[in-house]
C-alpha cells in the first residue's frame, strides 16, 4: 500500500496556513490577493508532484494526471471564511496533493490516474461552491451576473482584479472519472466526543436561506414618540425572538438554524432606524423540518403585518439562495474509505451526516462522490480557534491514500 | 423693532445646505472637510456681519459683537449626522447670523451687544455638545482623551487634520453675557399637529445610554448543534425584544427608548456569531422613568446571566455615557421669546419640552438659556427628508429677533 509522508503533508499545510495567517487563523476570502497567491503554489506544488496544472477562470487549480484509466478526482477548497481556520478546505487540498504524490511514488499504485483539485469561493464569499458549481455546469449565468460580496464588490470586477477575466473555465471531462472524494474537518464535536478518528460521511444536509427585510421610517430618537414610531430594529428584535422561540417545536433532533448576518441603518445610537434586513439560514438532513421552518416563518411574517395598530414597519420574506436538497454520499465509494478506517482503526470510525455544506454535494450530482471526516478539537470552526491534532491530520490523510488506491482500481477493473 | 431679511436669511441657509449636499440632504459630520469648510464660511460672514470671528480649537465659531453692555449669546451648531437633514443646527446658526445682522442695521437695536456662535460636533462623532462643553469648561480630559469615532479615528487626530491643534479653546467670558438663546426645528409633530408656528422650549429632557456586551462562542452553522451553540445574536434578539416588551409598563406618557445601533461579529450569514454589542439610549423629562428602566435592564440582564441552561453567552450591561439630567429654561428669557410669539402669531405658539438634546442643555448650567422651535414637516429629523416650510423658517427668525433686542435690553436696564 502507498504510504503518505507524514512531515512533508505538515510542512505544506504550515506552509499554506502561512498565506494569510492572522494569529492562529487564516484570512484568505476568494480572490483576494492572498487566496490567488495560494493557488499559485498549490499549482506549483501539482506540477512539482507531476500532475498537468491550470487555474482556471473562476480560479479552480486542477492538478490532471497523465496516467490512464479511470481517474480519482480528490480535493476541497482553499479559499476561506472573512475570519476562518487554518484546516477548513485547505485540509482536503493539502491531502489530494499528498494522495497524489504518494500514489505516484510507489509501485502498486503508480499507473493510477489520481486528480487533485482546490475549489474556489466554497465559503460564499459570491457564490457559495463557485468552482464546484462552475466545474459541473450548475450555474446560472444569472446568480454569476448578480453576484456581489458584502462590501458591494461585483464577481466580474474580483475575477478582473485576480487576473482571471480571460482564463478558460474548466468542465468534468465525461467519461474521466471514477469518482470524486473531499476529505474535510469535521466542524463538529461528534468524533471527539465519541473518541473516533474518522467519520465516513453518509449524506449532506440541505440548506435553506430567507432574507427579510424591515422597511419603516428614520426618525429623530428623541423627538419621536414611541407611538408613532415605525423602527425596523425593533421589528427585527421581535421576528428573531420570536422564531427562535418557535422553531424548537417542529425542529427535528439535528435541525439548526442561524440569523448570523444583519444590517441595521443607519446604524447610530440617535437615530431611530428605518431599515433593517437579516438573514436566517436553516439546515437538515431531511426535508420535513426545512418545509415546517417554512411555514412558521410566513406565519409569522403575516401576523406581523397583520397587526391591527401595527408597529408600521413592511416585513417581507424572500429566499435569500437557491435551496441547496438533502445529498445522499455514494454508498460505493463509502464503503472504499470505511474499509480503508476500519484497516487503519479498527472500530474507530463511523458514519454520519454532515451538517456543513460542501462541494462534494454538488459534486454528487454528476459524479460518485463521498467525503471523510477527521476530527475538529472542541468541535470549533469558522473561526481563528479552529484545529486539529497533528497525529488525526496524518491518519486521515493515509485512510484516504488506502481509499484512494482501491478506488480507481476497481474502476479500471471493472471496464 | 429690528426686521429681519427674508431673502437673505433663506440664501445663507441654502448656501451652507450646498456645502456637503447630497440629494436632499446634508452629510457635514463634525470635522469633515465639508464640516470645516463651512465653519470657514461662516466666520467669513460673521466679519462681513461686523463681528470679531474666531474659529477655536475645538471648532467652535464664534462671533463677537464690538458692543458694549451685556451682550445676547445666539448659535447653534453646523455639524450634521452621518446622513442628516438640512435644517438641523444649521437653522439656528444662520437665524444667528441673521439677528446680528438684523440688530446691527436698526437705530434701535444698533447698540446692543450680539455674538453669535456656532458649535461643534453636537451630533456625537466623538463626544455630543463638545463645542458647548468646552465653551463651559465641562468637557473632562479624560473623555477627550478615550474620544473616537464609529471608524476609530480618534478625535486628537481628527483635530490635527482639520489644522486645529495649535488654535487656543475659548471659554464664556465671564460677566460678559444675558444669556444663550438657541432656535432650532422641533424635530417631532406636535407643532405642525395643533397648528402652532413657535415653540418656547421650557426644559430638555434628560437622557441615559447603556451599552450591551454579548460574549458567546463563534462557531460553524452547519456543524454545532443548537444545544451546544452560544450565539451572542440570539442573546442579543432576546434582551432588546424582551426590553420592548417590559419598558411600555414602567414608561412615562413621553418616555422615548432606542436600540438603533448594534454590531454582531463576524456578521455572517453561516457563522454562529460569537460576539455582539447593542446600544440602549432612552430620555424622558422626569428622572423617575429613566431610574425604572435601569431596573428593568439590571432585572433582565441578571435573568439572562442566572439561567440554569443558559445560552452560554454572558450579557454585560455598562453605562454608554455620561447620563444628561433633565434641564430647565430659564423662566425669565423664556417669556421674553413668549412675548414676541404672541405679538407675530397670537394663540399660535406654546410651551413645550425638547424630547431631543440640544447644547442649551450645557449652556444652561453657565448662562440662562431658552431656545425656541419653529414646526418640523411630518416630524421628521435625522433624515434626508428633514424640513420645515419657508414662512415658518422666516417667522421663527423674525421672533426671534424681536426677543433678542428686548433681552439685552433689558439686563443692559438693570445693571
Amino acid at each position: 500500500m502507498p504510504r503518505i509522508d507524514a512531515d512533508r503533508l505538515l510542512s505544506d499545510l504550515r506552509h499554506l496556513r502561512s498565506i494569510g495567517a492572522q494569529g492562529s487563523g487564516v484570512v484568505r476570502p476568494a480572490f483576494s490577493p492572498k487566496d490567488m497567491e495560494a493557488r499559485r503554489w498549490l499549482k506549483s506544488r501539482y506540477e512539482e508532484a507531476g500532475l498537468e496544472a491550470t487555474i482556471d477562470g473562476v480560479g479552480n487549480v486542477l492538478g490532471r494526471s497523465r496516467q490512464r484509466g479511470k481517474a480519482l478526482l480528490i480535493g476541497s477548497h482553499s479559499d476561506t471564511q472573512p475570519t476562518g481556520g487554518w484546516l477548513d478546505g485547505a485540509r482536503g487540498v493539502v491531502y489530494a496533493l499528498e494522495v497524489a504524490r504518494a500514489l505516484g511514488a510507489d509501485g502498486e499504485t503508480r499507473a493510477l490516474a489520481v486528480d487533485t483539485v482546490s475549489f474556489q469561493d466554497e465559503e460564499s464569499r459570491f457564490i457559495g461552491c463557485l468552482g464546484s458549481r462552475s466545474l459541473t455546469g450548475t450555474l446560472p449565468a444569472e446568480i454569476e451576473r448578480d453576484a456581489v460580496d458584502n462590501g458591494g464588490v461585483k464577481l466580474a470586477d474580483a475575477l478582473r482584479e485576480a487576473g482571471l477575466a480571460a482564463a478558460p473555465r474548466l468542465r468534468l471531462e465525461a467519461g474521466r472519472y471514477a469518482g470524486f472524494v473531499e476529505a474535510h474537518i469535521e466542524q463538529g464535536p461528534d468524533l471527539e466526543d465519541t473518541g473516533r478518528k474518522i467519520g465516513v460521511v453518509s449524506g449532506i444536509v440541505g440548506l435553506r436561506g430567507i432574507r427579510f427585510t424591515f422597511r419603516g421610517q428614520q426618525n429623530h430618537a428623541g423627538t419621536t414618540m414611541m407611538a408613532r414610531r415605525k423602527d425596523a430594529a425593533t421589528a427585527l428584535y421581535e421576528l428573531a425572538h420570536r422564531i427562535n422561540q418557535e422553531f424548537p417545536k417542529v425542529a427535528g433532533p439535528r435541525t439548526v438554524w442561524t440569523m448570523g448576518r444583519l444590517r441595521v441603518e443607519p446604524n447610530a445610537t440617535s437615530i431611530v432606524p428605518g431599515y433593517a434586513d437579516l438573514d436566517l439560514q436553516f439546515r437538515d438532513a431531511s426535508e420535513a423540518p426545512l418545509e415546517a421552518f417554512e411555514k412558521v416563518v410566513a406565519r409569522l411574517v403575516a401576523e406581523m403585518n397583520a397587526r391591527d395598530n401595527g408597529s408600521g414597519v413592511r416585513v417581507e420574506a424572500t429566499p435569500a439562495r437557491t435551496p441547496i436538497s438533502p445529498t445522499r454520499m455514494d454508498p460505493g465509494l463509502q464503503e472504499h474509505i470505511a474499509r480503508a478506517a476500519e484497516r487503519l482503526v479498527p472500530g474507530k470510525w463511523q458514519r454520519m451526516s454532515s451538517g456543513a455544506f460542501h462541494d462534494a454535494g454538488f459534486m454528487s450530482a454528476a459524479l460518485p462522490s463521498a467525503m471523510l471526516f477527521i476530527p475538529s478539537i472542541g468541535g470549533i470552526s469558522h473561526d481563528f480557534a479552529e484545529d486539529s491534532r497533528d497525529e488525526d491530520i496524518v491518519l486521515g490523510c493515509q485512510v484516504l491514500a488506502d481509499a484512494s488506491a482501491s478506488i480507481p482500481t476497481e474502476a479500471n477493473a471493472r471496464t
